[in-house]
C-alpha cells in the first residue's frame, strides 16, 4: 500500500517533503472535517482517514470496455471540466438502480432486512477474485458530513474500493470510512477547497433505503420530529445543537468566572404547587404484560378527545400563560382560575374525569418510594436559595416541569433551565445580571458558532445576525410595568384583546407590541404588580408592586425572569400563609432562610429553549431540543 | 460621614494615597472576602463592603465608667497584645446573655418568632435618642464566611453601631453587611493578615437562637444531613460545593474543548428496563386535603417496616449491584433474579404488596399526559447515540435515577452523570476517553480548588491530596476481566465471600482488593463476560466476552463505566429480543441506527457523586450533593 500512496504524492508534487500528521479526532482514530475544511489546501497531499454518512453523491461511469486500472495507479475521472461537461455523463443514483439491480442482487445481499457493516476490503483480494463477474465501475462522488461543521467533504471512491454495490455506497445516509489522500478538487468549478481520493474503505454502514425516512429533499421540521433519532442528520437540526451545545458551556463558563458556585438542585421535588408531574413506584410492574387489560374502556377517551374537549381550558390558561410568559408568576395569579377552570371542567365531564384520575384520596403515599407525594420541580430557585444564603452566588442548570395541557409553538413539558440566586443583592443587581448574561450568550454564539448561525439565518431568519449583533451591543433598555401600561394606552396603531389596564398581566400581544414594533429589541420591563408575580417576590415601598422583571426579546417574548426576593420573615410569612396550612408547611424550610441570618437576594431565571427560539428563529420550540416532550407526546 | 472616614485613614496613615478601589462582587455591592483575602496587607486602608454570615464571635466590654466614644474617632480595644492578656477580659456570648438578657429585653425584641432585619442604624440617632438607657457597650470580634473561601475574615464592631443586642449580633449564622476600613490585625497573634474595622452596620439577619439548629460544635455529617438548606453555611459542605462546582465545569471544559457537542437527552422517557421510577398526572390533586383518607391503613406499613422487610432483597440486590457497580450491567445480569426475589417477597407478604401497589393493569396509561407509559431516565446513552451517529462526537450531563429500593452510602435515587457518545471509535479509544477525563478532573481539582481539597483533607481523609496527584500524574493501568480472575484466584492474603470463578460478576470485595491491596491505585479492567454487561455492549470474537470497561478507583469502587457498543444489526437484534417484544419495540429506534448508516461507537459515563466520593474521602455519597433522594428520603 505505500507505493500507492507515494504514486499519489508525486502527482501532487510532494514527493520530497514528508507530509506531518493531521490532528486526529480524540478518541477516535480519524481526523475531523472541520479540521480537513479549516485546514484548507495547506493539507493537499497528507493521508487521512475520515469518517462520516454521505449527504449527496454522484457517479461517473468509468469506461467499461478499457482494462481495468492496476490497483497502484489513479485514474482521474475522464473529464477535469465539471461533471456537465463529462464525456462520461453522470449519472443518478436512480438510474443505476433501475438499470443495473439484477446484477447488484445477484453478487450482494442488498434487500437485507438491516442495514450491513462491510469490513475492509482489500483490493488485492477483489482483484484475484471476484473480478471476472464484477458489475460496471464507478468513480463515485459523495458529499459526506461528520456533524463536526456545517460544510461537507466531497470523498470520491472508485467503485472497484468497494464490497458494497455503488447504489448502496451512494445512498442518503450511508456511512463511510475511508482512507486517502487530500487533493485539490479536479474540477475548476468546485466549490470546495479540498477533496479526498479514497484509497481503502475501512467501513460501509449502508441503509435501508425502503426504510430509511430521510430524503435529499429537505423534510419540513414538523416531519422531521416524528424522526428524533434520525433529524441530528440534517444540516439544520446539526447546526441547532451546534448552538445548544454552545450556549451550554457559554451559561456556566459565564457564571463561574463571575464567581458563582454551581449547585445541583434536585429533580425530585416534595412541594407541588400547579400542574405538575407526580414521581411514583406505586403504579407497579404488571405481572403479565400481555394480559394487561384497560378497564375503564367504556368510560375512556383518547388524547385526541381529551385534547379536542380541554381546549376551552388550554384557551383560557393560555391566555393568562402568554400573559407574561411566566411560569411562577402564573402559579401565583392563576392558582384560583385553574382551580375553578378544573373545577368547571370535572362538572362538564364526570363520568371522564373520574376514569382517569385515580383518585390521590386512595393512595397511601407514605407508602410510595419516599414516603412521602414527590413531584418533578418546576424552578430550582428555591432550593439554590439556601446555598445562595451560604456560599453568596450560586447557579443551577437543569430540567424544570410542568404539566399543563397545552400543546403550541410556546410549550414544552420538560425545559432546562439556567438559574440563579445571588445573596447581598437587589432587583437592580439581578438586573444587571440577566442584561450581561443575555449580552454574553448572544456574542458567544456570533464568535463561536458564527458558521452554523450563517446556516441557519439563511435557511430560517435572515435577521437572526443582525439581531444577535445588535443585542450584543447594546444595551437593554429597562422600563417599569407602570411605564409599559402607559406606552400601550398610548398606542395609536393597535388595538388589543386584552385592554392595557394597570393590573392585568401584560399578554403576548403587549409584549410583541413593545418589543417588535415600539423598541424593534430586548426590554427589560420591571416592578409588577403584585398580584401578576409569585409570592416570593419582594414588596416595593408602594405596597403594589414587587421587585420583580422580564427580560422580552422580539418574536419570542420572556427569555429570562428575575426578582429581588422577600428576605423579610413577616412578609413572606404572610404570603407563603395565602397558599394554606399544607403547602406553608412544605415552604418552613424558605421560611427558615428569612428566620436565620436573612439576607436580601435576588435571582434570575433563563429558559435555554426560549433563549435557542431568539438564537435560532425557529418557530416552534419542539425543535430547539433534540427529543422535546409536549402533552400527548413523548417520541423515544 | 465623610470626615469620619477620613479620621480612620488617617489613623492609618493612608491619608495622601486615596485608595483604588478593590473590586466588587458582580451583581452585588460588596466585595467577596476571597478578594480581601487573597489581596492580604495590600489593602489595608480601603474603605469596604462586606457581608457574611457569622461563624463564631467573642465581644470585649468597653470600660463602662468612662464616658462613651465621640462616633468620629476610633478606640482601639484596649489591649493590643491579644484577646487573652486583655485587662478587660472577653466575655463569651453566653456569659452576656445570662448577665445581660433583662437589660436587652427591654429595648429590643429579641424573642420575636422569626429572625429581623435591622436597616442601617446611624450612630448620630442613637447618640441623640437612646444613649441614656442604652446597654453596656462592646467591642465584638465577628469571624464571617460570604461562602468565597474556606478562610473568614474577622469584623471588628462597636456596639453603639449597632441596633440589635450584642448578643444577636455575635450569634452562630448572624448576617452581617458591613461597611468598614480594612486594617492590619491589632493582635499580633492574630493568624490574620487583614481585618475590618465596620465603621457602618448596613443590615443584620439575626437568627433565633432557639431554633437555629446548627452549633458552634461541628455536627456530625449525617445529623447535618436533615438540615438540608442549612448544612452549606457550614465550611465542610460549602467546600464539598466548591469541589462539585469545579467538577462540573471541568466536565464541560474537557469534552467541549475535545471537540464534542454537547446534547440535552430527556429527562421524561418512555422505555423502562428494571427498577424506575414512573412519571404520571394520572394521580390527580386531591379536592380537599384536609379530608385525605389512608383507606389501606389497617393493611399498611411503614416506609420503616418495609426497610426491615426486604432486608433479605436488599442484600441480594446489592451483592449483585456492587459485583461491578454498574446499573446498566445489572439490568441485565440481573432482571430474572429480580423478579424471582420480587415475586418470593409479593408470595411472603402478599397483603402488604396488594396493599401498596396499584396494578397497573387497571390503569389506561394512553390517558396519562404523554398519552403512554413514561419513567425517569436511567441513562441517557441510547438517546445520546442518535446524536453521536450524526455529530460524531457527542456528551451530555443529567440527572438519572433508579428506584432501587437500597439504602446504603453507595446509592441515591437521583444521581447526575457525564455521559458521551463517540461514533468511528472503538474500545479502547472509550478507555483513553475515560482514562484523560479522570485524570483532568483530579487535575482540575488540585489546581482550581486547593484550599477546599486541603481543608476537606484535613477532616477527612488526610490522603487525598496525595490521591489525586497521584492519579493526575500517573496513566491508569489497563487488564482484562480473565486477568482480574486470574489475580484473584492467586490471593493468598484473602479469602472472599463470593469465590472468583470466571463468569461471576466482580463485587465490592473483590475490586477492593485489586485496587486497595494490590495497585493502590486506579484500574480499568476491561472484556468482561458478556453475562454481566448490559445487551448493547460489543461482542467480542471470541464470542464469551464483550467490549465493555469499568474504571475503579480505590476506597469508591466503579466510577466511570464505558463501553464499545454494537454496531452490527443483527447481534443486536438478536440480543434486544431476548427481552421480549414489547421491550424491543420500544428499542425499535435504537436498532434503526443499526439499520441505517451503522458506525462503530464507544462511549463512557461518569458518575459525578462517586467521583465526588473519591475526590473528598467522604464516607457516605448522602454527603456529595446537596438535597439527596433516596430510599424513604426526600427532604425539602
Amino acid at each position: 500500500m505505500e507505493s500507492h500512496v507515494k504514486t499519489h504524492q508525486k502527482e501532487h508534487h510532494h514527493e520530497d517533503t514528508p507530509p506531518d500528521p493531521v490532528a486526529l479526532s480524540k478518541y477516535s482514530k480519524r481526523v475531523e472535517l472541520k479540521t480537513l475544511l479549516e485546514g484548507g489546501a495547506s493539507l493537499v497531499g497528507k493521508r487521512v482517514v475520515v469518517g462520516g454518512w454521505v449527504k449527496s453523491s454522484r457517479a461517473v461511469k468509468k469506461d467499461s470496455l478499457s482494462p481495468p486500472p492496476p490497483p497502484e495507479v489513479f485514474v482521474p475521472p475522464p473529464s477535469s471540466g465539471g461533471s456537465q461537461a463529462s464525456p462520461t455523463p453522470s449519472v443518478s443514483c436512480t438510474e443505476i438502480i433501475n438499470s443495473k439491480m439484477n446484477i447488484f442482487r445477484k453478487l450482494f445481499d442488498v434487500l437485507s432486512g438491516g442495514g450491513k457493516t462491510y469490513h475492509i476490503f482489500d483490493k488485492h483480494d477483489l482483484a484475484g477474485g471476484h473480478k471476472a463477474t464484477s458489475p460496471p465501475e464507478y468513480i463515485i462522488h459523495s458529499q459526506i458530513s461528520d456533524g463536526s461543521s456545517v460544510s461537507t467533504l466531497q470523498v470520491i471512491v472508485d467503485s472497484v474500493l468497494s464490497n458494497v454495490p455503488a447504489t448502496q455506497l451512494m445512498a442518503l445516509g450511508t456511512c463511510i470510512v475511508a482512507e486517502g489522500v487530500l487533493r485539490q478538487p479536479l474540477a475548476a468549478s468546485s466549490k470546495h477547497v479540498i477533496e479526498l481520493e479514497a484509497v481503502k474503505l475501512l467501513h460501509v454502514g449502508t441503509v435501508d433505503p425502503d426504510k430509511y425516512p430521510l430524503s435529499k429533499k429537505q423534510l419540513p421540521l414538523h416531519t422531521l420530529r416524528d424522526l428524533s433519532h434520525f433529524r441530528p442528520r440534517t444540516t439544520m437540526v446539526g447546526s441547532v445543537t451546534r448552538v445548544h451545545s454552545a450556549l451550554t458551556l457559554a451559561s456556566h463558563t459565564f457564571f463561574q468566572h463571575n464567581g458563582f458556585q454551581y449547585v445541583q438542585v434536585p429533580v425530585i421535588t416534595t412541594a407541588g404547587v400547579g400542574e405538575m408531574f407526580r414521581v411514583t413506584t406505586l403504579l407497579g410492574e404488571t405481572d403479565d404484560k400481555d394480559e394487561k387489560k384497560h378497564v375503564d374502556e367504556k368510560d375512556g377517551f383518547s388524547v385526541d378527545t381529551v385534547k379536542a374537549a380541554v381546549k376551552e381550558k388550554t384557551r383560557l390558561i393560555d391566555h393568562l400563560k402568554r400573559s407574561d410568559s411566566n411560569r411562577e408568576a402564573v402559579v401565583a395569579v392563576a392558582a384560583h382560575d385553574l382551580k375553578k377552570t378544573s373545577d368547571l371542567e370535572m362538572r362538564q365531564k364526570p363520568k371522564a374525569a373520574a376514569a382517569t384520575l385515580i383518585k390521590p384520596e386512595k393512595i397511601d403515599f407514605s407508602k410510595d418510594f419516599f414516603g412521602c407525594e414527590t413531584y418533578l420541580t418546576v424552578s430550582g430557585r428555591f432550593h439554590l436559595e439556601s446555598y445562595a444564603s451560604a456560599l453568596g452566588k450560586v447557579y443551577t442548570f437543569g430540567p424544570r416541569f410542568t404539566a399543563d395541557k397545552i400543546d403550541d409553538t410556546r410549550h414544552l413539558a420538560e425545559t432546562w433551565n439556567v438559574e440563579t440566586e445571588i445573596a447581598f443583592s437587589e432587583l437592580d443587581d439581578a438586573m444587571e445580571c440577566a442584561d450581561e448574561f443575555f449580552k454574553f450568550l448572544c456574542k458567544y454564539l456570533l464568535e463561536n458558532r458564527h458558521e452554523d448561525v450563517k446556516f441557519i439565518s439563511k435557511r430560517v431568519d435572515k435577521t437572526i445576525t443582525t439581531r444577535l449583533e445588535a443585542t450584543a451591543s447594546n444595551s437593554i433598555l429597562r422600563f417599569s410595568y407602570t411605564e409599559a401600561i402607559s406606552l400601550l394606552q398610548k398606542a395609536t396603531t393597535r388595538t388589543f384583546e386584552t385592554k392595557p389596564d394597570w393590573g392585568i398581566a401584560l399578554t403576548e400581544e403587549h409584549l410583541s407590541y413593545l418589543t417588535d414594533e415600539i423598541y424593534k429589541g430586548c426590554v427589560i420591563i420591571h416592578s409588577y404588580p403584585k398580584e401578576v408575580k409569585p409570592f416570593y417576590t419582594r414588596l416595593n415601598d408602594d405596597k403594589q408592586t414587587v421587585a420583580a422583571f422580564d427580560l422580552v426579546v422580539p418574536k419570542v417574548g420572556v427569555v429570562i425572569t428575575g426578582s429581588q426576593n422577600e428576605e423579610r420573615f413577616e412578609i413572606m410569612d404572610a404570603r407563603i400563609s395565602e397558599y394554606g396550612l399544607e403547602t406553608k408547611e412544605k415552604y418552613e424550610w424558605y421560611l427558615d432562610l428569612r428566620r436565620h441570618g436573612t439576607v436580601k437576594n435576588s435571582g434570575i431565571s433563563l429558559r435555554m429553549e426560549h433563549m435557542l427560539l431568539f438564537a435560532t428563529g425557529l418557530p416552534d420550540i419542539k425543535d430547539t431540543v433534540p427529543f422535546p416532550r409536549s402533552w400527548g407526546k413523548a417520541n423515544n
